[in-house]
């Protein structure tokens, strides 16, 4: 089961390319699926890389999502541009809304995109990142299925709910966060039931509201979010600002509604952009990023620290060079679905 | 030192208008200092109610604050307006950004205040639940002095670093929580050491970087993020948005400026506000808050939930009714500083 396969990313990106389009997916949700895909890859965020692409397909062919959706643009406000999914996946919704928010956030000095009815499988720092590419700070929060249990409680009820954020930097990468609210990745938890191996404590109750180690106990039951209930009341904005703000469904309505493909929920999602240098009188705007990296120069000055995002901008030197591996069992699944 | 005084909510906003006043304080920083300290207290927030006030006192005492400081506001961009301090307190401030934020984030779909040179002592669920009330979502960051260590770092860097956030509900007071992205208060620590008392594991470390229980050792270290890694992301990002996206300075530089007087720091405070309306296609604002009704329904129907600000608005039911009290020392010393 060690056996690895290497690939180059040009290769990632052919081959989810060709899956896809095996499936019916349109060619424009195809590429912006293998864009997403071949970046995670680059970036070694292995769980949002080709892992994903079977999901993809399998909600393509429960019929799930439309793979031929076509996304549809609202002007809701001066400050608010909303993009309408029609129920396709989230990266070619999010690809038609990022220039007209870029756009709006510099004309108005801060603007949001809200993305409704798009199903989301991807990372959220793909979201962030390209708008601090360009000059934007960014946020964006995106609800899920309903996996975690709100403070004091013990059933599930909110999703994993990650938030990122992204500061633009000069002369490098922006930093970007891209976290749960939960204490782990559903994910993670799979993976120790895979291996026969308990999860650490605190990451999860059984179904009876009892702490446990056990991965399927953790699974039957409830994850908890990070950091007690300060975590739990930033799950419950991301549900509020993903669900009923956007005008799209929590995660315990994705969950219900959801036909257990495998695949990605459908949801909604709030990115808000704002211009920095509209945020300062003219003469400042001149010294606000260099402002920011003195405090990065004291983060990192203390031994032991390093800046959200640096191991993906690790990876990231290394990947175009050296390529990436998967799975032989993984590389097999893809080789097979792409003759279908 | 048990001893207690109680006083009605119309006292504590005339017992603190008169200290301040004695002090040169100008009427209208007096009111909405007052305002700010009496809703503390009605909301049975000690820790920012009448125990702030002789803090404020000395910090006009010693010249860190002017006193008589009228605000300016300046129109940055369609959707951002400044407030300009002016080296005065920040609720006079805030309460000339708040009615424009309100306009502003109607007629844009989102905007944000930024508040500079301001000195901030203040809880910060008064910045984001009048504007909740105004049927607006809210969020507000400020950053503080140097107290809370990076990931991974042993020093003092990052302020305890707040975060609020509000929601709109019909017939009910907004959703509001705010939160420090520490994992205690800095007065916790303090008001432990005051009553030889340990603190909680994982709070703080010492000097050297080592986990500490000893308060003193706590406040000669660094306070912890809460939730490790997670939380100290959220702390970066409030340094960001507080200090160098408005044109303020950072936790570290209000440090290294500060007079120690023991009055507030001088700092930057973002707020935005999001008309959920402007978020959504007409036909569905209607039920827009009804949705996020049935959300609240579902954590509270869960067994030993509840939802953030709940105590709050228990205590704000009571007081107008009950009174407040307050230690006899502390009621001592306001009686003597209104007679300076």
């Amino acid at each position: 089961m060690s056996d690895l396969v290497s690939m180059s990313l040009e290769e990632v990106h052919a081959l989810t390319t060709r899956v896809l389009r095996a499936h019916g997916v349109s060619v424009d949700q195809s590429r912006a699926i293998a864009d997403t895909v071949s970046n995670a890859e680059r970036d070694d965020c292995k769980s949002h890389g080709l892992f994903r692409v079977p999901g993809y397909v399998k909600s393509v062919v429960s019929g799930k999502v439309d793979a031929k959706a076509v996304p549809e643009m609202r002007d809701l406000a001066p400050g608010v541009i909303q993009v309408d999914g029609k129920h396709g996946f989230s990266p070619l919704a999010l690809e038609f809304g990022r220039a007209p928010l870029i756009e709006r956030a510099r004309s108005q000095g801060i603007a949001a995109l809200t993305i409704i009815n798009a199903h989301h499988f991807a990372a959220l720092w793909p979201e962030v990142e390209p708008l601090a590419e360009q000059g934007l700070v960014a946020f964006a929060f995106v609800d899920s299925f309903s996996y975690v249990a709100p403070a004091g409680g013990s059933k599930p009820l909110y999703g994993t709910n990650p938030m990122a954020f992204a500061w633009p930097r000069e002369n490098h990468p922006p930093l970007v966060f891209d976290q749960a609210t939960s204490v782990s990745a559903r994910g993670e938890i799979q993976i120790h039931l895979r291996d026969g191996k308990p999860i650490p404590e605190g990451w999860a109750i059984d179904a009876n509201g009892q702490p446990t180690t056990d991965p399927q106990a953790a699974l039957d039951g409830a994850q908890l979010p990070f950091g007690g209930h300060k975590g739990a009341a930033l799950s419950l904005m991301v549900e509020l600002l993903a669900g009923a703000l956007v005008g799209d469904v929590f995660s315990f309505e994705a969950s219900a509604r959801d036909n257990q493909d495998g695949g990605p929920p459908k949801g909604g999602e709030l990115i808000i952009a704002i211009d920095p240098g509209r945020c300062v009188a003219g003469k400042q705007r001149a010294g606000q990023l260099a402002h920011a990296e003195a405090l990065f120069t004291r983060v990192l000055e203390q031994e032991g620290t390093r800046l959200p995002s640096d191991r993906r901008y690790q990876a990231r030197l290394r990947t175009p060079v050296e390529g990436i591996s998967i799975p032989a069992s993984l590389f097999e699944t893809l080789q097979e679905l792409q003759k279908v």
